[in-house]
């Protein structure tokens, strides 16, 4: 069990916790009992999941994730708006390296609106994945709504895949 | 292999293909051809697609499903517009037990606009998973953007599912 905030970044950040059990309780004292998923909550394919958190990393979650043998890596990116955006390469990269690793699964990608930073390493698992650029955007812009921002696409688009193309890819549709 | 039919309705209807294969090809003479996933395509949970599909049910995509082994079922429900919206509680009932019966997995649930009849469909899903409204309501929101109707929402929250507690319960998030 290790919580891994080595790579922390007051500016911002898209964080990984992995290998999270998050599933709802089962026993029956507590049947009734809603389940909260994250805010934007969704399944981005087997065992990645996406949401939004808030900024800087909560303490209340990072005491969860040490309870629970949690890992959490984190990337410091800028979140700052448009037209100051500069995402960097290299942060996406490594962050892509953690989500591919099936060992790190499940796996929840996060930022703080779960738009542009989350948007942007979602956009290249697609690219990898070999989905067309209009479902990639489409997919997109989903999730950020009227907080799209064009220079985000145009990275996700400009994304030198080259390097990872060598990574065994997840395909939720494929058989077992 | 059988393709069935025979709850076709021509006012429309949800449709669900299981147990497709339906991953890009992977062989190195089209390792740069793109893949085009269906429109409004997104992860349910393990096993479990949504999408939109034209409608009446397009002749190409039977062939397709036929030539496949893809089983088809579907359940004719009117996708007419408010205030004269009447979603059948059996006809849900009766897609919630295929989409919930792994057997039939993977499958994709689809309709004309992969926002109201499928909408619900997965509302209806979220509830049995025990997601809170609030939750289930913005996911609904996400995919039906500016065609979201009250009376959809008011459906996925009134539906009983007390009947369907019974069925082992799919959690993405959980533990293998």
């Amino acid at each position: 069990m290790k919580l891994d905030n080595s790579n922390s970044n007051s500016n911002g950040q898209v964080s990984l916790p992995a290998a999270a059990d998050v599933s709802p309780p089962r026993n029956s004292d507590d049947a009734d009992e809603a389940f909260v998923p994250p805010l934007n909550f969704a399944m981005v394919d087997n065992g990645i999941f996406r949401c939004l958190c808030p900024e800087p990393y909560p303490e209340a979650t990072a005491e969860f994730l040490n309870a629970n043998g949690i890992r959490l890596y984190q990337f410091g990116i800028d979140g700052c708006k448009e037209p100051f955006v500069n995402i960097p390469n290299d942060k996406i990269r490594e962050a892509l390296k953690v989500v591919l690793d099936v060992r790190n699964h499940p796996v929840l990608i996060h930022c703080k609106r779960g738009k542009h930073r989350t948007g942007c390493l979602v956009g290249c698992i697609r690219r990898l994945q070999r989905w067309c650029l209009s479902s990639i955007f489409d997919e997109y812009q989903r999730f950020a709504g009227a907080k799209a921002r064009v220079s985000d696409q145009r990275f996700i688009e400009l994304f030198d895949i080259s390097s990872l193309k060598h990574n065994p890819l997840i395909f939720s549709c494929s058989r077992k």
